[in-house]
C-alpha cells in the first residue's frame, strides 16, 4: 500500500461525512430559500430537490418529510446556545453579553424574511411531528440557557431570587413572542426589534440592588436605561 | 297608537340588534368549539352553521369567510383591555391589579386548549386578510394599554425611564411569547405560565429604587420575589 493509498484511506470516512453534512446543508438551505419566497406548504419537495441539484431519492436519504427540514433549523439554534455556552464558561465576557450576542445570533435565520418566519411558524405549530422535535430541542436549549443563568447568578450578574430554568423560559418567551408580533408586520428590522425584547429580558433578570443598605454582593448597579443601545431602533 | 305598539316601536331596534349579537355570538361559539375539537382548517363552514344551527345564507351575513370568525375573537381581547383601562382610570386598584387579572382574562379563549390556540394562531399567521385584521387590532390594543402605562408611570409604579409604548410592546411579546410556547406542550395550564409571565413582565417594568438614595419619589420598593404567587406554578 503506497502513502498515498493509505492516506485516501484513512480520510475517505470524514470526507464522506463532510460530504453528507454538505448535501444536508445545500437541501436545507434550498428549502429555506424557496419557502421563503412561496410559503411553506406551497413548496413542493420537487422544487427543493430541483432547486438544490439533488435527486429525490438524495433528499428521502436525509429528510422522511418537507417537514423534517424544518428539524434543521430548531437543530442549528440549538447549536448556537451551546456555543454562546462555551463562550460562558470560558469566562471572557460577561453573562449579558453573551446572551446579547446570542438572541442576535438566533434571530439571524428567521430574520431573513417575515414570510419565511410565518411560513416556519405556521409549520411547526400545525405538524404534529415536527412540533414534537421543536419542542424536544427547545427543552434542551432551555436546559443549555439554565446553566448559562447558573453562572450569571454565580457572579451576582443575575438575580438568585430565580430559578435558572424559569430565567431561561424567560428568555424563550421573549424571543418567540418577538419573532411572532415581528412577523405580523409588513415590515421591520427583527435585530432593532430585539434590542428592546433584550432590555426587558435583562432588566427581569438582572440581579437588583437590595433596599436598607442589604445589598446582594456583586450586584449589578440599578441605573436608567439598562439597554445595549448599539443598533436601531424600532418606533 | 296603543302603549304596547309604541313600546314594540321603541324597542324592536334595541331587540333586533341584540338578536344580531346573539346570532354572531352563536355562530363564534359554536366555530371556536369545532376548531379546538378538529382544528381550523379542517371545519368547514357547513360544520359551523349546523353547530350553531343557522342557515349557510346567516353565516355569511356576518363572515366573509371562516378567517373572519378569528377576528371576533381578536375584538373581544381588545375590549378585555379597554375594560381594563376603565379600571385603572377609576383609580380603585393598582395599575399592577389591573395588568394581573387582564393578563389572565385575555387568556380566557386561549386556555380552553393547546389545540385551539395551534388552530388560531396557525389561521392568523397564514391568512394575509385575518393577519392584517388582527394586527390592526394588536395596535389598537398596545395604544391602549399604553395609556394604561402612563397612569403607571404618574402613580409612580411603572419606571418612567421607558416609553409607555414600548412598555404596552413588552406586555404584548410576553403574552404571545406565552401562548406560543405553551401551545407547543402537550398539556400544562396556561394561567399558571402566565404567573411567571406577568412576574417578569413586571419586574421589567416596575418602577425602581435608585442607588445613591437618588430614590424616584414613589417608586416601588425592590423585594425578593416581586410575583402575586395566588395561582399554581407550573414545573
Amino acid at each position: 500500500m503506497t502513502t498515498l493509498q493509505k492516506h485516501a484511506k484513512q480520510t475517505a470516512p470524514g470526507r464522506r461525512e463532510r460530504r453528507r453534512v454538505e448535501t444536508r446543508e445545500k437541501i436545507f438551505r434550498a428549502a429555506m430559500r424557496l419557502f421563503a419566497e412561496h410559503g411553506f406548504f406551497e413548496t413542493t419537495t420537487e422544487e427543493i430537490t430541483e432547486a438544490a441539484d439533488v435527486g429525490q431519492g438524495t433528499f428521502f436519504n436525509y429528510f422522511p418529510t418537507k417537514q423534517h427540514v424544518l428539524t434543521v433549523l430548531s437543530e442549528k439554534q440549538i447549536e448556537k446556545v451551546v456555543a454562546a455556552r462555551h463562550e460562558a464558561e470560558a469566562g471572557n465576557a460577561s453573562i449579558q453579553d453573551v446572551l446579547h450576542r446570542l438572541i442576535h445570533r438566533i434571530a439571524e435565520e428567521p430574520g431573513r424574511s417575515q414570510a419565511l418566519t410565518r411560513s416556519l411558524m405556521a409549520a411547526f405549530i400545525s405538524n404534529d411531528e415536527v412540533r414534537e422535535l421543536v419542542r424536544g430541542n427547545m427543552a434542551r436549549g432551555r436546559e443549555t440557557l439554565a446553566a448559562m443563568m447558573v453562572l450569571g447568578q454565580k457572579h451576582g450578574e443575575i438575580r438568585r431570587d430565580r430559578k435558572p430554568v424559569e430565567l431561561a423560559m424567560t428568555f424563550q418567551r421573549s424571543v418567540l413572542g418577538t419573532l411572532l408580533l415581528w412577523a405580523m408586520q409588513p415590515q421591520g428590522d427583527l435585530h432593532a426589534w430585539l434590542e428592546d425584547t433584550f432590555r426587558d429580558f435583562w432588566a427581569a433578570a438582572e440581579a437588583r440592588v437590595q433596599v436598607a443598605g442589604n445589598r446582594e454582593p456583586g450586584a449589578a448597579e440599578v441605573k436608567n436605561g439598562t439597554g445595549n443601545g448599539t443598533r436601531g431602533k424600532k418606533l
